[in-house]
């Protein structure tokens, strides 16, 4: 860590990134088989993302004949698998019965050999989201300094950008310790996805003055606090749902249960007022016509709205790069997942993460050994002793 | 209880309803100094909600100048008070410091006198939350099986009507018991204001399986299938935060913390809506001509989703029936939350409210006295032994 030069006010971690790229090509694993539509979706979305990506190479599992389409597309590595977990298969039948399934094979290749090496840098599937968590759990174990795995996703704001929040669902039941780890996580995804490297964290809550939340939500306040102290992240403090929105910060953190709900009021929300003006628009003759005329404004405002632009969640605190794209992704928004795993990759999250929870605990060796080829997500995260963020300081 | 002679499948509570209507005038206690603009909001809507119901009078309370326009208007009462709660007052100067405030004089006429008897049936404020909360917990008390007292309001669904949503505030740490306390009030809301006798209830989760959730949600479920068992509520099983606006049940039931990040997530994500829209159709001379014509359509959509039609929290739990409305009403929506107080009082929310706890405890007197001109609350609530709901069955 260079940081004993800065000023003391400079965050450590904001003065040190940006971290150089990943060189040379990112490899993406694709689960074809996952989401409402299979290969119908998934292979068109990798043909488009291939196009718009010269220097990303894909490996794609599924059935065998479900992929056979793509045999003879140039930087494609074609993976056969046997099974498909489906999309409400319990997370046990995922796990323990379905070893050869196109999910499990699919990220079995971001796991780490022996050699310290893996097949690919990140996996993108559309499968149901607890198999995944499970099965990604199970094969890749969670990174140095983190309890809990979490998921990662944006929500439109109002400086057209957007939002990162999490967890969304993973946790139940959240520590003060957990919330900060979401925080140290979130911030490197923003950093690594969004390019801002020193992103605003905003610790979700039902009033901005300190002293409101219960009991676990002020003590992650002051964890966050300290966090700040130390430049591993940039609180702003407490906020409130409707700032996710507002956009008043980049990063919003909260329990899986409270982020669940909030995403869902959200989604139930858009699908209201996608209804209302539609049936506003089609009441009658006059109102039809009124629509024609109005037709290229509600395509811009649709564009703009389009939940498609957003998809790609980040399962965050594993030792790989695992994305899950909506069950129900059409080609244009899975491409959008795997362009968001792309840029994790490049932009190395899981260096970023570990960078930033060494500057939390302040006890981890100061570089994971930088991503090659042959270890493209570095080691220096798995050698160090289990130090919890949030234990320690 | 005459539900003995109904068939084992039906509601005892839904067979036993409709109790008859309170009879004679329906009065008011209107805190008029509250929210942001006090009288010159408050005094209109006064005047509107007069000239709409002919069998409501109203208690008006406020500084001596700031009421006096509304010397000499028929059916109205006007009673003086000294102080004012501002808007951002600490909770401890509303109860402590301004014992001669318009908040605590308005809420004090629903309390009961030792003659059983309260000289208004509800009260209205657009005060601030955390000290109208606490000011009426002070003064009124708890109502006998509730332990904490909660805030219930709706937010607009696809059958072009309402879900009612509690707790949104209140309680940031709820057990088991305490949402199913929340439940049975809830129902008694929503049969009284607006007139379903036997509401649907849904309990806020992370999804519909009854294994989701942390174990306070899995207990609450258990108790709330216990009650509907007995007839005490209509409980329709787990739903998610999209149900809300679905209308997949009629009330949605949660604990504080988690009823106010959705709400304030809501309210987030509806003032975006508005911001892109607007921005979208003043974007150019184009669009903003496009506006003209999409006038009547943009208008009837904004009147449908108008969030100033459903405003009038109500405070549950108390021995009194207390309605909060929103800080920034302006007279129109004011005048909302006076007519859910007139209907609460009118369909004798606080006897409602009665009957489902002894119907989920099975415990109480069945009937509390009748409501009068002097007793309006009725009294069997009071002279039973404390039973918080869900601590027994």
């Amino acid at each position: 860590m260079n940081s004993s030069a800065l000023p003391a006010s400079a965050s450590p971690v904001a003065g040190r990134h940006p971290l150089p790229d990943l060189q040379g090509p990112v490899r993406i694993a694709v689960d074809c088989m996952g989401g409402d539509n299979g290969p119908s979706i998934t292979l068109p979305a990798c043909k488009a993302f291939l196009e718009h990506h010269p220097d990303a190479e894909l490996v794609l599992v599924g059935l065998a004949d479900a992929i056979a389409p793509a045999k003879g597309w140039s930087r494609v590595t074609l993976v056969e698998a046997t099974e498909v977990v489906s999309m409400d298969d319990p997370v046990e039948v995922a796990l323990r019965r379905k070893k050869d399934s196109s999910m499990r094979v699919a990220i079995s290749q971001v796991k780490l050999g022996e050699d310290g090496a893996s097949k690919a840098h990140a996996c993108v599937s559309a499968g149901n989201t607890g198999a995944l968590m499970a099965v990604a759990r199970y094969l890749l174990k969670t990174v140095q300094g983190i309890d809990r795995p979490a998921i990662a996703s944006v929500m439109p704001n109002q400086h057209d950008g957007y939002t990162t929040v999490l967890d969304l669902g993973a946790n139940v039941d959240c520590s003060a310790e957990h919330l900060l780890q979401f925080a140290v996580m979130g911030s490197a995804l923003v950093a690594a996805v969004d390019g801002k490297e020193n992103p605003t964290v905003g610790l979700l809550n039902i009033g901005e003055e300190m002293i409101k939340g219960n009991d676990v939500i002020k003590q992650a306040g002051e964890l966050l606090r300290q966090a700040d102290a130390r430049g591993a992240i940039n609180f702003h403090g407490n906020v409130e749902g409707n700032d996710i929105f507002k956009g008043t910060t980049d990063l919003v953190v909260c329990d899986g249960f409270v982020g669940n709900v909030a995403l869902k009021t959200a989604e139930g929300l858009a699908t209201l007022f996608a209804s209302v003006i539609k049936q506003e628009f089609t009441r009658n003759i006059f109102t039809k016509l009124v629509a024609i005329v109005a037709l290229p404004v509600l395509s811009h405002f649709k564009k703009r709205m389009d939940h498609r632009r957003y998809n790609g969640a980040a399962l965050l605190g594993l030792r790989g790069l695992v994305f899950k794209s909506h069950g129900s992704a059409d080609a244009f928004s899975f491409e959008q997942a795997l362009n968001r795993a792309y840029h994790a990759a490049r932009h190395r999250l899981l260096d970023r993460v570990h960078d930033r929870i060494a500057a939390t605990v302040g006890s981890l060796p100061a570089e994971g050994a930088q991503p090659s080829v042959d270890n493209p997500q570095g080691d220096g995260v798995t050698s160090t002793p289990h130090t919890p963020v949030g234990r320690v300081a």
